[in-house]
């Protein structure tokens, strides 16, 4: 089953009209994305920026909302890797309320690996494509 | 010309990389789309949900970026009408670095026409849509 | 015992430096004061607003860092009631990092209630009153 | 006259009950004490941290809110020296609605001069402390 994140609805989430403005579902998403990286890639993403010298900038975003939702809703986020390029990564996530069968945010993030001290596209090191075509398989079955 | 809203890149909204953290750019498109309702459609957005009782969620988002922005950045968020539907308006976004021609980011948002009373989708009012279509014509040019 | 949120310090939180851009600090005092809301005086943070129809502005903010937190840190925010008013209440934060005895920020701020109508400042209602002190006692303890 | 910095709050500033979220200010303060560092320094406050190696810390916060400000409301944020010390500077804050003569919001942070390779506590620099002291005079007036 696909890694999920927990997170709440804040008071500072919601806008005017009651709703989530929409730039804090954006948030959500790279804190599940970190969520994902300890819990199911085994690295801190931090430590890819820090240790690994390894930038992962976002290139590409897409995200389609089909229902709001409210302040202290529980909600959970779901990461998944769509695909694995030779620099490009893109992450699925799939936004659902707690109790829910049925998402209702779904979006995606294409990002390219980047050498942090030269600045440069690079190819996805072996050691964490390997990781992330388990991944893949995670997201098959 | 298309309207344009000038901001700058700050210490908060970068990250541990040195660039911006992207879910900050959402945040520039908002205010930016701000900016363009009091500037261009003469309506304040806030008086869109609070006078006018019309809330306008995103329910599609896409971006792409080109070029990361650094610290200190002055950026040009150009903002145009793409579409007007019946109750659905579609934003189009570009980002410069001021005094360069070409766009580092191109980004569009579809938002609806909600009536905040009964969280309906309703058509877009008249007033509005002349408004829209305005803007429209000015792309065109 | 005294209420502790548990929060963790995201890639979005720190700045440049490293270090969590001070202003998430007082984010993060808002999301434990919500969670106290929620776990110790039995009502929603919203409800406050939106039902109850009192406001709680801050009128005073004071806060020492004594040291820094990073990514990835998990943290406690404990929240405790210091002292209720007629109409203002102060509330008591301290942040730990998880496992340690010494907090590493201490802070406080007082809100008014407020009549969200009228937007005129009242005495704290009875029975909110009454959630409050029973909270001034735990901290005696 | 003291610095000031212009700014404008925006929808993702105010919270459910229409005013502005309280950690918004502390990020407003951030902006302008940058803007203070561009304009009356004359050092960018980013080059402080990557060219200086010198990084500032808050340890100390302080601000009282007398009234609030609301959507759309243009606000001007002065920044002054207040104090320095061997490590350590303060800086003040007044919080100002466009055409008032009356502040809204004051505060103050203590930040401390910190080595950004040894995370050590270090005296200000000269080169700085002559640009600080300058600032004092200026709030003297």
């Amino acid at each position: 089953m696909a890694f999920r994140s927990q997170l709440k609805i804040r008071f500072g989430d919601i806008d005017r009209a009651g709703i989530v403005y929409y730039p804090r579902f954006m948030h959500y998403f790279h804190v599940a994305l970190e969520e994902f990286f300890a819990g199911e890639l085994a690295i801190e993403y931090h430590a890819m920026v820090e240790t690994q010298r390894i930038g992962l900038p976002t290139v590409h975003l897409q995200t389609d909302f089909s229902r709001p939702f409210s302040y202290g809703d529980n909600i959970e986020v779901e990461v998944s890797v769509l695909k694995v390029g030779r620099s490009s990564i893109t992450f699925g996530y799939r936004v659902f309320k707690q109790g829910e069968n049925e998402s209702r945010i779904i979006g995606c993030n294409v990002t390219v690996c980047l050498n942090m001290d030269t600045f440069e596209k690079v190819g996805i090191p072996t050691w964490f494509r390997q990781l992330l075509e388990q991944q893949l398989k995670v997201g098959e079955t």
